[in-house]
């Protein structure tokens, strides 16, 4: 199982976005729909074995997480208005403490990184990492941040990860999961 | 300079599908609007060494090609949307044999991949190619496929060509692109 974690740091915490402009109404939500769907799909397939976590900052707050769980999720499709709207249902549904299901695959609950931390054990995805190709070893969990740096609270929570980069060139977060989704593919059939 | 050439088997050739449902409306425009941006995007910039040319085969007919040209395009933001704008205003214009300008960096013409094989040399990217990383040289043009696999018309076009693959598994047709612009950069920038 390997799982993605992008923070948004400007992804609305509600629903109260229009699916016909993520990028301004939503907060960059249009980041988080390619990042849930580089995650997940494979041509005609889903990565049943792959997670993606939304980590949503931009209020009302307080931050929510949406889980996108591979093995579960139906009627998810690849352009960005599918995801869009799987993520505003899931926000527009009470959400507590715990992740609550919005649709088959898809829980909300309120919470962001700190709660994440709590739980998991993090290999950070930024240009200051090692070359993923050299790693010997990879965490279960991704972290990455959309189109913005990680705060320096966020930086102070994850200075003890390890980093990871996956090239010389700064590319969008999506494009990054890409690419490790890539190299775990080869490393998993004996392509490296 | 690279180039990714992206065969839209279904796409249409008119202006004459909504942005609120590019894969339906559109006949899976979606998939060419992601494409044009995993050939160009950078983070926070563009790749001004790289082209990416759309050919819509969905009619009505003539098919259309569209070329968005990393060096000189203006306007364009990473969501699907906003390059299917783009696409939907250079469909508008009428189109002839040589290309035209839409907009800055973008510009349509008719005909297909019958045209485009009469001007350049091309590498196909499908899973039965060589391993990518393990390749020696490159062409300057890579040929791919939206959902569907090339029509036998295709096959017989390209047959000649050298065939590349990114992975052991079969992935969307953008995620393809972004891998391969992973492989040049690092080779560009001694990360090989």
């Amino acid at each position: 199982m390997t799982s993605f974690v992008v923070i948004g740091h400007l992804a609305r915490t509600d629903g109260a976005f229009t699916l016909n402009d993520l990028p301004g109404s939503g907060g960059r939500m249009d980041i988080l729909c390619r990042c849930v769907n580089a995650s997940l799909f494979l041509s005609h397939d889903l990565r049943r074995d792959a997670d993606c976590y939304l980590v949503l900052c931009g209020g009302p707050p307080p931050p929510k997480t949406i889980r996108f769980s591979g093995n579960e999720v139906r009627s998810l499709s690849p352009d960005e208005r599918s995801a869009g709207a799987l993520i505003k249902k899931a926000l527009e549904i009470p959400a507590g403490s715990k992740f609550r299901d919005a649709a088959p695959g898809i829980s909300v609950r309120k919470g962001g990184l700190e709660q994440l931390l709590n739980e998991y054990t993090f290999g950070v995805l930024d240009e200051k990492g090692i070359d993923i190709r050299k790693a010997e070893v990879f965490p279960d969990v991704f972290l990455l941040s959309d189109h913005l740096n990680f705060t320096d609270n966020e930086e102070l929570q994850v200075k003890q990860c390890p980093r990871y980069s996956v090239g010389p060139v700064c590319i969008h977060a999506d494009q990054t999961i890409t690419i490790v989704q890539n190299e775990l593919d080869r490393r998993r059939c004996g392509w490296v």
